[in-house]
C-alpha cells in the first residue's frame, strides 16, 4: 500500500551541502523528511516559485522526453528504505502498462512537481521513518 | 550538415557559477567551448572519471527511462545558436523514425556521455563561433 503525499516544505541552506525537503500525508498528519541535494532542491523550488526558463531544464527533459516517446507520467513511488538511502520509481503508462524507472526520490520528486504529477510513499517506508499512522 | 565532436576538457573552477567545457572536431582542429553550470559540468566530469554512484544519477534516469520506454539514444545535436544562447536535440529511434528532444546543450552533453553515443553540433553554429574549416 503507499500514500499519498504533498511537498510541504523545502528549507536551502547556502551553508551546507544537503537541503531538506518536507512531504506530508495528503490525508493524515505524517511529515516526512528527506535530505536531498542542492541542485534537486533549486530544481523542485524554482519550480514552486514558478519560475520560468527559456530552455527546458533537467526534469522538464525527462518529461519532454517520456511524452515523446509516447508515454505518460503517472506517479512516482519512494517504494524502499535501505541502509538510510531511500529509492524510488517513477511509473509511466505506455500501451496499456506501467512501466517502471528506478531513481533517486530527490529527482523523481523534482519530476512530480514538474509536470504535476501524485507524489507516493510505501505504507512501510512511512512507518519506519515516522512510526504509524 | 552536422560535425561530430569529442569531449576535449572541462575546467571546474569552484569559485564561478559557469564552468568551461571543450569540444574538438573528431576529424578536424576547430575547438568548440561552452560555457555550463556547476550541476552539469560536475556530472559530466564524474562520468568521465568513470566514478560511480550507488543510485541512478539525474542523467542516468534519462537514459534508463528511454531504454525503458523501448527507445534508444542515437546521438545528441547542438543544432541552434540564437541571442548567443545554444539549444540542442537529443535523437532517439524508435519503431524505425527518429524522435527529436529539445534540450539544453549541457544536459544533452551529460546525457552523451553517459550514454557513450556521439555529439554533434551543426556546421552552421560551428562556423558562427570557430569560423570556417
Amino acid at each position: 500500500m503507499s500514500v499519498q503525499m504533498q511537498l510541504r516544505r523545502i528549507i536551502i541552506s547556502e551553508i551546507q551541502d544537503e537541503q531538506v525537503i518536507m512531504l506530508k500525508e495528503v490525508e493524515g498528519e505524517r511529515i516526512f523528511p528527506m535530505m536531498i541535494g542542492i541542485f534537486e532542491a533549486s530544481s523542485i523550488d524554482r519550480r514552486v516559485k514558478h519560475m520560468v526558463s527559456p530552455r527546458p531544464l533537467t526534469h522538464d527533459l525527462i518529461a519532454s522526453t517520456i511524452e515523446k516517446l509516447g508515454g505518460e507520467l503517472r506517479d512516482i513511488l519512494i517504494n524502499e528504505i535501505r541502509d538510510q538511502t531511500y529509492f524510488a520509481v517513477i511509473r509511466i503508462a505506455l500501451d496499456g502498462e506501467i512501466v517502471e524507472v528506478d531513481c533517486r526520490p530527490s529527482d523523481g520528486i523534482a519530476l512530480a512537481v514538474a509536470s504535476g504529477v501524485p507524489i507516493y510513499v510505501a505504507e512501510g517506508v512511512l512507518e519506519e521513518v515516522c512510526g504509524n499512522d
